[in-house]
């Protein structure tokens, strides 16, 4: 381990806190990620599971709510670099069975769902504006993998001028090292991270309010 | 450590190799990265130094030359969370000394100079435009932080459509275990990561034939 | 009619010329901008036709073929104030019978296809990576309307480094003065104009090269 | 003149109104486009002095303000297409007497400044970012030209889920049919067009609210 206290003596990592309104992102719960044969692994069943629990939370409070999804093309070119590095994405096209959603966390009908051929969920997607337009300024996140798609989102999130919180339980990765190293670089430069109880009481008082 | 070899279970991770026509980002070699005190740290000033010997060897090819730099608006509001989670980020303005690109790979008039206010190099820039009008399919990453703003742009570039190669000995980070991991996940997922020998070796080979 | 020549004593609307590689970017030819009494009306059904006349010519040269649709999402904020402007694309669903393909210029598998929210076919989709892992400088460009998508497309397609060619009999609009209005704006600023038949003449000639 | 009573019946052009918090956007007023030799032409002074009296308007309010200017890469490539379009527009590089701001309309320190290289001041520029992190939901245009980078801002802006509301008197064009073409065009699909008079009872009455 190195040191790493000099994240504390430059004051990296202040928390963000929550704004006037928040969304929620759930991204890529497909089943090729339920399976440690496809792209799974490590934790992500049990984020599957965390994150239906915080669905059952936010849907009655009318949080609007974003599922994203990977889906390559089937054109030549495909994903371009990506496909490369990672050739099995390349079978995630539409109508494949590893990318429907996991059915603990599927949309409902009214839900928004992002179809994206890239890491980020807003990375080529409509995302950002739809956020936009429902007046959200903080972004819940949730999903995997945490080293790859959800790293992607978070950093994007910030640079469009949102408040990332991701909720620790409910993101996932295939190895837990990658997951470790990127809950930390995500908590000291771009959102924050907590737990999801602490998320569940926060969101139950704002709405007693 | 944990498991990694999910990875390779998984074909995570294969080689992109060099494209047609390459350009060399470089992402914020500024004064205040250069100080341990402000924003530098770990490897920051040893990756300034090879990547001045990289340039020593590109810019005779007429390799095409980006060279990125944080300046934080004075404007209310700023940068966002990101501030936010940095606030120190707020003093890059115009003008600071910090801002200054350090002198070993200072831009020389008539190379791209890309002004960003987010991790990324890509984000909110005209970074992407200008390589398409350059036609460069491939790019040599260096810079710092490897675990931000590297990271933040070498994903953009995948998605973008260009083939990233990370230039190991001239991308820094302010703490060693950051760096070494986000090196594993950019390299598996998004990026080549080449000895700094061996991409002047391909280069030299690609000039003369 | 105002006084143009201003353009010309300022030195705008130079030609720009073919790139290195074409693809084709057909927009929006759904059925319900066949419809005058949803969204089409003007030339918008002849350009449809000289548009299949140029897929016939295209589709044997392997051009890559981009086919943008427009599909409002049924979540709350839906497409934001674009929808409020046009209430009635809130009724362009997935699903609904007017978001389908006209058939003289459907789609074959293996075709790319592009789901947008917003007018133009870059903004918020994947088309522009997708385009530079397929090595494309140059952009065909038909659909319509003339003065909405398309115009929003050119705009983009330029700010992305790429070389737009509106092909002139493929691009509609629901009224005349409009269609030439606009025709006029991006023939000076960001595109070339040019008849059907040169643009045959131009491929037919670079395929037998 | 021909029919666009199809707007109307097609229901195309309702108002936005103003949402819960303005900015405003000045584009492109530069020393360049007030000299009819150069960029310049028939309203664009007029808009500059009617903009001037509304600056002197909002900024007593604390109104976030953002002054977008075109300034061209010396690097090759430069601006791409379009500058093979529009040639001269590679003379307003940084120092280039026409990139200054026009006196009247000149940045106070604090005020917002984005710099760009395309028509749109949204697109490859930070500005998306800053106005939700500054919770703008509605962005008073004005600027130049009507038909070049006014349009394309307006269409991101639309696109990006603002509500963008045009100062009439605030825009102007070299050519008078551009401009009443271009003012139809956004007022059907992306934009409200309304007076200065009415833009500034509207501003005093929602202050004193």
């Amino acid at each position: 381990m190195s040191d790493l206290s000099i994240y504390d003596r430059q004051g990296i990592g202040k928390p963000l806190g929550f704004g006037r309104k928040c969304a929620l992102l759930i991204i890529d719960f497909q089943i090729g990620f339920t399976r440690e044969d496809a792209f799974g692994g490590f934790n992500i069943n049990s984020a599957i599971t965390a994150t239906g629990k915080l669905l059952g939370h936010v849907r009655p409070l009318g949080m609007p709510i974003a599922h994203a999804c990977f889906i390559a093309p089937e054109a030549p070119g495909g994903i371009g670099p990506f496909g490369e590095k990672i050739p099995s994405l390349l079978t995630l096209t539409a109508g494949s069975p590893d990318v429907a959603f996991a059915p603990e966390v599927a949309p409902l009908p009214n839900e928004f769902i992002v179809r994206k051929q890239h890491a980020s969920a807003f990375f080529g997607t409509a995302l950002s504006s739809w956020l936009r337009a429902n007046a959200v300024d903080t972004l819940l996140v949730t999903g995997c993998t945490t080293s790859g798609c959800v790293r992607a989102s978070v950093i994007d999130a910030s640079a469009h001028g949102l408040r990332p919180i991701i909720v620790e339980e409910c993101v996932g990765d295939r190895a837990e090292e990658p997951h470790r190293a990127n809950l930390f670089d995500m908590g000291k430069k771009y959102a924050d991270v907590m737990p999801l109880d602490a998320v569940i009481a926060h969101l139950a008082l704002a709405d007693a309010a």
